[in-house]
Formats: C-alpha cells, structure tokens, sequence
C-alpha cells in the first residue's frame, strides 16, 4: 500500500474547512498505515489561494474536473452545494477514486441512486459524511440501542432547531431558493435527523408532513433587491418505522434560543434515550434495570475509555468539540481504504436517506401520508 | 351573600382526594368572603365513610341525583369517570347549582355542547377543571406571551409523557377499553395538552394523528382474564393553529423514565419558553432582548412575589407542589361566584377541547389530516 | 389513648402558618389513632384572630404560661423567636406536654442542654423540627448512605444561599442585631446544614469559621433609623467529620439569585450525591456499581411509592412541596406518641446541633480551628 | 520580522501532546505573520522518534540543554514534570530564547521568581500556561465581571474535582510522592483555582487550608511494590480575597463521578456567575438588571461571534472542545511576540499563583490561617 494518500478537496467554504482540519489532524491522534496529505484544493473565489495556504494543502484548482483526473489524487472529497454533487461523484467514481460526500447526497432519490451504483461500479470506497454518526455520544447510544438496552422502540422524537435567520435582517442565501436548493431544509437539516434515525433504528415506512416559511421576503446582498423565499423556515413530520416506533420529527431555522440543537429522545421498552448536540458529550439514559427507588436519567459524560474514539483523545472528563466528529469520520473511511473493505455511512445510507427526503417532500406537497416505497 | 358555601363532590377516588384537599385548604391561604365547606361525599364503594371522615366531608351519599337536589348544597364537584360528567352536570345545572367538572369535560362535543348550553341556561358558574392552568409557572409563561415577549408564535411542541403502564404486568383497567373511555389517551392527556395550547397560543386550525396500541392483551385483575385493549398506549400528531403556529404533540403512558412530564417548547419570533411538570415551579425562557453576548435560556422560579398566587404562599424559593394547582382553579371558581362573574377555565373551554379531540379521533381513523370545523 | 390532640402553638408568623397547615392536612394524608385538633393559637399582635380563624384555631391567648398550663393541651408547639425557646419549652416539660420546637432548638449549647434536660425529666415526647429530615428526596439520601452505596464519605459540600437581603434597601429585621439574635445565621441557616450533615453522617469534630458583614446599616422601618448589623451576611467554615470526611459549608443571606439553595454534595468511596432544595423532589446520584460506560449521575425523582411518605400523597412524579416537610416532620412526631416511643430529629438532636453552632461561633471570633468538645 | 518561528518542546507526554496540537492547528485558524513550525521535540523515551513524527516535528532531542542552545529554536516550550521547569526555563530566558512554561510555573514561590525575573532580565515574552484562561465561556465571564455586572464580589466558590485515582487499584504515580512532586495537589490543581480566581477577582490576602490522604499505599507498577502516598487526596481551603470576598476552595483526585469538574460560583452585589469545565461551552448568569418576574441563572452558550475566539472557528452552536484551550493560550503569547508586547498569563501570574500555593501548604502544616504575605 502507498505510504501516502492523495486529498483534492471541492469546496473551500464552511465544510470545506471542517474537512481540510481533519486532514490536518488526523495522522496525529489516529494510526493509519500512511500520510493523509491535503494535495489540492479546488473552488472558485480570489481567497483560494491564500485558504489553500491557510488549510495547509500543496495546490489550488478552479476547475473540479481537472482535480478528479489528476492521476495523483487519490480521494475526491466533496464539500460544493448540493446540486453539485452528482456530477463531481460520478466522474470521480469513473476516475477510480475514493470518494467522499458531504450529505446530503445529492437533491433527488434518482440523483442518488446514480451516485451509488456510479461508486460501485468504480469499486471505490464511499462516504456520505452523517457527520454526527462520529460523535462518541451517539455511537454510545448506538452501542445501547443495539445491546438492547432499550428494548424495543416505541416512540422517537428528533429535532434539528437552529436560530440563524429568524431575523428579517438575516439576507437570502441561495438555500432559500427551491431551484437551487431542492428540497431546502428537509435536504439540509433533515437529511442529518433521517440517517441518525436510520443508523439507531432502521429503514422508514410512511411520513406525513407540513411545513410553513415565515419571513417570505429577504434582502439579496449581491443585487439590494428583495427576493422571494420558496423554502420553509421550519418543518415538522410524523414517521412510521419499520421496527414499529411512531416518530415525530422538527427542523427549524428559526427556533429562538436554539444555537445547534439535535436532540434526541427514544423510549423504548426497557429505557429511554435522550441527547442534545448543543452538550455533545452527553447523553441522558434512563433504564428499568436499575433498582426503583434509584431510577432516574443518568447523565452520561461519554468521554472515557470505553466510548468509541476516547482513547485516541484525551483523559476523562476532557471533553471534545463539534469539529472532531469529521476526524472520527473520515478516519472510519480512510481505515476502509487501508483495509479494503466498505465503510458504514456510505453512498448506500446516502441514497436510503434522500429516499425518506423525497417522501417527506411529497408528502408536504400533497398534505398526506406518503409511503417511502412510493418513491422510486 | 351567604358565609358558608356547600359543596357536594361526586366521585372519590384520585380526583375526589385532590378536590378534597382543595377545600381542606383554600380558606387559610386565599381570602374569600365565605367558608367552603365540605358538605357531601358522593362515591360507590365500601371506603366511601372512613373517606369522608378522612377528607373532611359532614355527609356521605350513594346516589349522585340526591346529591344535586340537595338544597344545602351550593356547588356540584364532578370527579366520576369521564362517561358521567354529561349527566351529572346537566342534572346540577336545571338544579341551579354551580358545577366542578374535572376534564375532560365529557367524551364527544356533542355532549359537550350540552353540559355548556345546560351552565349557561341555568344561569350557573362553571369551571372544567384543566389543573394545570393553576400551575404559576404557566401562568408566567401566559403572561410573557400575552405581553408580547415571544412575539408571532412559529413552532408549539407539546408533550404529556407518562410511563404508569409500560409494564406488561400492568393490569388492564377501565380507560382501556374504548366503549367505556371514549377516545383514551386523546381524552384524558391530549385534553390537558390542547386546553393548554388554547389557553397560550389560541384556536386549533386541522390536526393529523396517528396512534399505536404496543401491548395488546393485559390482565383484568377482577376476573383474572385478558382483556383486550382498544385505546392508544401512545399518540403523535401535528396541528395548525389559527395564529399560524405549526404545532407537534405527544401523548404517552408509555415513555420510559417520563414520570409526569408536561413538556411545552413554544418558539416565537422573539424568544421561546419551555416548561416541564416535572420541575413544575420552573420556566426557561429566552429573548432577543438580552444582549447578544448573554443571551441563553434563564430558569426563572416561578416562585417570587411576582409570580402569580405566592403571595397567598411562602417566601420565595420555597417550591410549591403538584396538588396546588387544584387551589388555584377552585379559587378562581370561587371567587368569580362571590364576585358574581364568569370564571376563566370554564365548559366553553371544555366543549372546545372536545372539539379538537373529536377531530383528532377522526384523522387518527382516517389517516389523514381533519379540520376542527369539520367536527360538530 | 385519646381520640383528640389537642394542640397549642405559639408563635403565629412564617413558622406558625407552616405548622398550622401540617395541623389542618396531617390526618387526611396520615393514619393516626387520634384526631389532631388546633386547639390555641398563641401571639402578640392585632392580627391574632383573624389569623386563628384563618389558620382554624379554636381559641386564641396571648400569654404563652396560659397555653403551657392548659389542661385541655396535650402537645405546645414552638414557633417563637429563638430567644423564647427555652423558657416557654422548659414549662412545658414541667407540664408534661408533648413538645415541637423549631429549628434552632435555642441561642446556645447551655439553654439547649436545660431543654433536652427537661424534655427527659417531663418523660414528654419532643422534636426540635429540622423540616428538611421530612423531605423524601433527602431521606432517600439518607437511606443511599445506610445501605452502604456511597461507601465511606471523603469529602462534604454544605450550602444555604438565599439572596432575600442582598439589597441595600431591605430593611433592619430583629435578626440582624446579635443581642437579640444570638448567632444570627449560625443559627438560622447554619443549623440546618449541620443538623442534616449529622443526619446523614454523623458527629462533628472540629470547624473553622470566617464571616462577613458587607452591608453594615440599614433601616429600621419601625424608627426610619439607621441600624448598625451586627450579625453576619454571609459566612463559610470548614469542618472534620468523626467520620474522617472533610467538609466545607456555606451561609448567605446575600447570594444573588439563589432563592432556596440547601445545597448538598457528597462524594464518597464508592459514589457521590447531589442535592438542591429548589428542586426538592430529586437528588443526583453516581455510583460505580454502574458498568463503567454507561457511569453518570442520574436524576431520581423521589416521588416514586418506593420513596418514604409517596404512597400517602399522589401518583408517580406529581411532585410535592416546600410544605409537605412539616407534614412529614410532625407526623413521625405524632405517631411516636401514639406508639409511645421516642422520634428522631429531638431535642438531643437540637443540643447536638447547637454545640457545632456554639463552636463555630467561637472559631469566628477566635479565627482558628475550635474543637466541638471543648463547648460544654 | 521573521516569516518562520520554531518550536522547541520539551516533554512529549500528555501537555506535550497538548501543546504540540495547538501548534498543528493555529496557523489554520488564527492569523499570524509568521508560521509556526513545530521544530524539535525533546523527550526521554522508546517513543519519542515515533511521536514527533505523530506530532508533526521535524526534529527529536533527548538533551534539553541542547534544544535551549540550538540557534534555530525561537521558542522554548516546557512541558517537563514540575520541578524541571526552572532549570530550562532560566536558561532559556539566558539564551533569548520567549518560553511557554506548563502550570504550575514551579515547585516554590523562591523558583518562581527566579524564573520570572530570568525571563525579564532576558527581554522574552514569557507564558505560563493556565490554559483555562483559554476557555471563551470562562473569558465572558471576565468580561462580565469586568464591566460590572455582578457588581462587588461577595462569594466565590471554586472547586476542581476528578475521580481518577478513587481506586485503591489505581497505581502510585510520581505526583503521590512529595519528594518529587512538592505540594502535589496544591499546586496541580490548586494552581488552576488560584490562577483563575485571580484572573477575575484579584489577589489573595489570607488562606486556610486542610487535607486528606484517603489512600495510604498504592502499587508500584514499576518495581510491584506498596508505596507510602505523601500528597493530599482531597483538599479543602478557606481564603479572604483583597476585594474584600470570601473563598472556598475544593481540589480532589477522589470525587466520585466527578470527571473534569472545574467549577466556579461567584456571588455579588448585582449578580451571579456559574461554570462547569464539563460542559465548557457554557456560563449561568443571573443579575438583577432583569424584570423581577423574569429572572432567574440563564445558561449562556460562550459559541457566538460575540465571543472571545468564536470567530475563528465555527458558526454559533457548534461547541469547542478542551484542547481549544491550549490553541487560545498560545496564540495570545504568539501574537505578543508578534506585537512585541507583553502577554497576559505570564511569568508574573505564575510567580504569585505559587506564592498563593506556597501559603496554603504552610496553612495546611500549621492548622492555621497564614497570610500570603507572609510567603517571601
């Protein structure tokens, strides 16, 4: 095996950057059998060189394309906007290289399943980056879940609230457009809620939704002008799983108070679950295993040696940051590679999750239930 | 006016002792122009006397109808199960006597309806005890949301988790069966969740449910046969408000660890609130007011002079109790008697409670989202 | 035994409603063989009758000797200033009454001694109330420590942080002059700390104490004066524990936004405890019996029917109040009558507890370590 | 100015690894005019050519004299055991060289100001790394108290408490032994509380301390024998601050379920503070500057762009993690360098933290209140 490994990394912006730091970062706190280097860094925008020096990469590329032939890359990463994706994932796979994908995926379910056969048909290793599947928290949840801890789920409440454009001042940005955005914040936020739900408890069966868009109209910077708003502000849906749970699900841009809150909660028969990004490195767990009088939800600080990734860290107690969830990730991915086998979190979690998406969107559009096999 | 106001209370179980203790107590913490006396005792069961003796009651009696035709008694307390308020408080209406009724006022509109227009043609005070609405906590956060501080309301989630019957060893008991229950679960908590989104936020526009019975069979200790259960062990759904809030409820009994928890998120376009019964003297609560540097959510104790009924208590800090909130309803009963005007929290507010009940019921049979005007 | 208790309280302010109301609630809540009757209340001022009435007192008298010398009277109840303490408790002794005194038993180690000497020589049943002994979340601490589940204590943190004087404009109270009140908030607050660190771990060994006045005057309302403060504000002191636990405490009438903080941490070889009197119906509980990923403290909510007084109350997390502690209190005392033994929280607790308050007080003014044994 | 700075560091085990992160990430994340290259790492060991490569070094060195001499090295960076410290500082302050010293700055207050004084003799810009200074939530507490907002300080209440060595399994380590480790706790964590109370309060007048040892004999893993333990498990100390507040400190190895608990309570005139180091993004805030009805500790997520640092990572809500900490620290130091001016946290805070931490060894000997006056 080659003692290096070749990034080109699309997309210099915000998830642009929490990529190049795990690059950065990651031969030093996890043992793989060669160098992860940031060879090129591709994106548009007179800052790119000077990003490209301050993200440590070796070259700068405006043209994707040139990235994905460069026969020195070995890993094409993919942090563009959505619509972007596709063909970037496409041509990377025809060019054998491993590839990794900001979620979502791509825009549509069909768009996503070309994605997937495109990778397999590459033979390449593929990631969907779920970042929050590489949180130690979570995993534990995962850990509890799948020891049955819980037993068997009954009902699910997930809920991805943020509150950064409730002000009318907050400008339009491009994922407020519908032609550019696609499916907006059930892509965005709901994408993120539908594979931690996938990844703890399995496939969906039907959804029904609703959604509403509160401030229509918002200042574009570029032009002054005002622009219309054609995705929702905030959403709520009903689920039902296939493993029998009811779920409820929320995605909001504008929840007051709520800086990056992903929270949790599951009940199940034997326990109950809960967690809140906002205080990452903890979970509350409630079981009947305890003796009565001493039950209650327990606080679980998930940063000791026994929870996944602790060790390579810090000691108890020392708690870690939002960013690390990229290293835990992409680590999972780079150690597929050098084990040649598949990574979880992949293009087929991927394409799962836009299906869920694409349900949830018709169903907002009719008003009614939509069973996720409707979509095809 | 009379000094002395008699009270007769039907039914004296759960409900019945929380009344009871109301009566006990509310002389020496609120000023009112008359004594409330515990006249009568209405109840079916061999315990019905040391009862009495134990709440405090003068009398006891078998038969409710001699109860309300007592001409002693000034005020009728309903607390039988929910299939007998219709009757009981028509009865007390043509008898001029005010009327208590615990909620949920009865178990369809159309009853509903009746036992309102029965009040208003007998010319009496009536209360539907929705309790919680005495909780001073809530009371605060009624009073920032009608000052203004939340601004539009965007997003309501409501949740009444409670896990009593998650056991399977659970016995079966009467609420189970739908032909004596009427709607269950949708009755007895999605009542107090609905009436309190009312109470706050305003009319319900359309809902959409769903619902699920997790254990089916359960053991009647009676007769030490399984029975078969028909009401929901758990619900999910969505609404519409008037006021074009998006709202999520939950209702449980069984959410592992959920003990008593009322949970209200309420997100405006200019600070949230939450609230949870199980720290039921606590509010949080965040505004854009703060400056940006310290802006979080606050836990205020509802427990100052300020907040309303503390005075009538204890210094601050010094936390009230779950069976206060009975006082609080029953005070302001009475004093709107004694004041000779309409009481908040009254049979309108049940019959409109029923209503939303009502077309949850419907969209939870027919899968599909159902306008409240539809129900009549 | 007689049917009746015949109850006469001296004292008609705070102390004297939340005893009152014990009186009015105990037998609905609690079997006991006697009916407990308020039969006098005892005060000085304008407002005793109508506080009587309130209160539902039978008979008023405004000379304390008159009540002690009722034959009618089977138990006087203290709720005077302290400095009344002893001599109104040491008549009732000699007249065989049944005594509650509340907390702190007296001014110093010496009265306090008389009193418990006297109780014993009367062969009365007597209770010095340290109301939060009566606190089931606090009990459920107790039983924790019992059974061995914190293993031996290491290290103890004591607070009571109130902030109801920390404006310069609160007024001169009585409390604050140290002739009158002896050692102000060693006593006040300082008792309560030290009663319930020897409740659940027994004795003291020695303390060192600092303190401080930060305001030095204020207003007398009664003379539009300015006041010198003599007794302190605020104040710490460390202790050692016969059981070899360290141990810190905290005073403060002046700890802005803590309303009714009797804070508690206990760590211990085998797990820790928290407590906080402002949510007291839970304590946090750690133990490493716990498999090592799935450690935390969890929250218990101590209103389950496992937990002392629960079944006498209501349903799983209805949760309880401030005031329930008297209950609780004075029922222990009240069956102990009725089965003629002795209660727990008596007065050899009180004298124990004011010889650490007696020794605290002269570490402060000597500003080194006192040993409790060298207050006799 | 030179466009290159480099590194030498000294000790490559856990604060070595902290450190050498820091320097890995800062030129990502923070603007410099120079690079900062991690030069030479110098250690003892089997691993240190293996680790310097994981740490991103160009260099190893087992002779620290020759790091301290090396004409390439601009900064030395020290993070030996404690009592190495003086030695290389004072001759890396002789050879020009700016230095980064790990808390404690050394074993005694004589040390320390031999140090600070070699480091101004030599003109470099010299930091002692109390890395918590680093914490944004604790900086916005600065701030807070710096503008006035909780007004004069009455209380503070610190405490640092982890449970790592509560097993007597757990093994002897070289800061057991006083010999080797000087005032062991006092100055491992004791250094921590000292410097942070000074950061926001000011300096010391006078301390009390007392201590444990719980755990007499521990392994030895090296040789398998029993060893005597010389330093405190637990400590406990009193202190009266030149603001005119009273302090309590707590410091434990042996806090059960305590992880990472650096936390801080400060009372004054207009307000309190909160901090807990486990959950590092956040601050409690209460002041009376709120509405009565509305006040209360409102929690305080230290992740907006109003924040110290914020800006240089992530957008709001999504939370850092401890080694953030070490990257703030020195870049602070760098861009002093940088500046040419002094940095805050520096040689001078370390000489008067351990005169600090000298005291309150001698209190703990004596059994006595000494002043830290009295330390010279």
């Amino acid at each position: 095996m080659k003692n290096k490994i070749n990034v080109g990394l699309i997309g210099h912006k915000f998830m642009g950057k929490a990529h190049s730091h795990a690059y950065r970062d990651i031969n030093m706190f996890f043992k793989l059998p060669f160098q992860v280097v940031p060879h090129t860094l591709c994106g548009i925008g007179d800052d790119l060189e000077e990003t490209a020096k301050q993200y440590g990469f070796l070259n700068t590329e405006e043209n994707w394309e040139k990235v994905v032939s460069n026969p020195d890359i070995d890993v094409i990463d993919i942090c563009t906007p959505d619509s972007f994706h596709r063909d970037i994932a496409i041509a990377a796979a025809k060019a054998n290289k491993h590839i990794i994908c900001e979620k979502p995926l791509t825009v549509n379910y069909q768009f996503a399943r070309e994605m997937r056969d495109a990778a397999k048909a590459g033979g390449v290793n593929n990631l969907c980056n779920f970042t929050y599947r590489g949180v130690p928290a979570l995993r534990l949840i995962k850990r509890l879940i799948d020891q049955g801890k819980i037993g068997k789920p009954y009902a699910v409440k997930m809920q991805y609230l943020q509150d950064f454009s409730i002000s009318p001042q907050f400008p339009f940005v491009w994922r407020m457009d519908s032609a550019l955005a696609g499916p907006g914040i059930f892509g965005d936020k709901g994408s993120h809620l539908i594979d931690m739900t996938r990844y703890l408890l399995g496939e969906f069966d039907s959804v029904c939704s609703m959604s509403q868009i509160f401030i229509d109209k918002r200042k574009d910077l570029a032009t002054g002008e005002m622009r219309k708003i054609s995705t929702p502000d905030c959403a709520m849906f009903l689920a039902k799983l296939k493993c029998g749970a009811m779920a409820s699900f929320e995605l909001s841009n504008m929840a007051a108070g709520r800086k990056n809150a992903f929270l949790i909660e599951i009940n199940g028969e034997k326990g109950s679950i809960l967690f809140d990004l906002e205080r990452l490195n903890e979970i509350k767990y409630f079981t009947y295993d305890d003796p009565p009088e001493q039950r209650g939800f327990r606080v679980i600080l998930a940063t000791e040696p026994e929870h996944d990734f602790i060790v390579n860290w810090w000691p108890s107690g020392h708690v870690l940051g939002w960013e690390h969830t990229f290293i835990h990730q992409i680590y999972g991915f780079l150690r597929a590679i050098s084990e040649q086998c598949e990574n979880e979190s992949n293009f087929e979690d991927g394409a799962q999750c836009q299906q869920v998406v694409d349900a949830i969107v018709l169903s907002n559009q009719r008003g009614q239930w939509v069973s996720v096999d409707e979509i095809r």
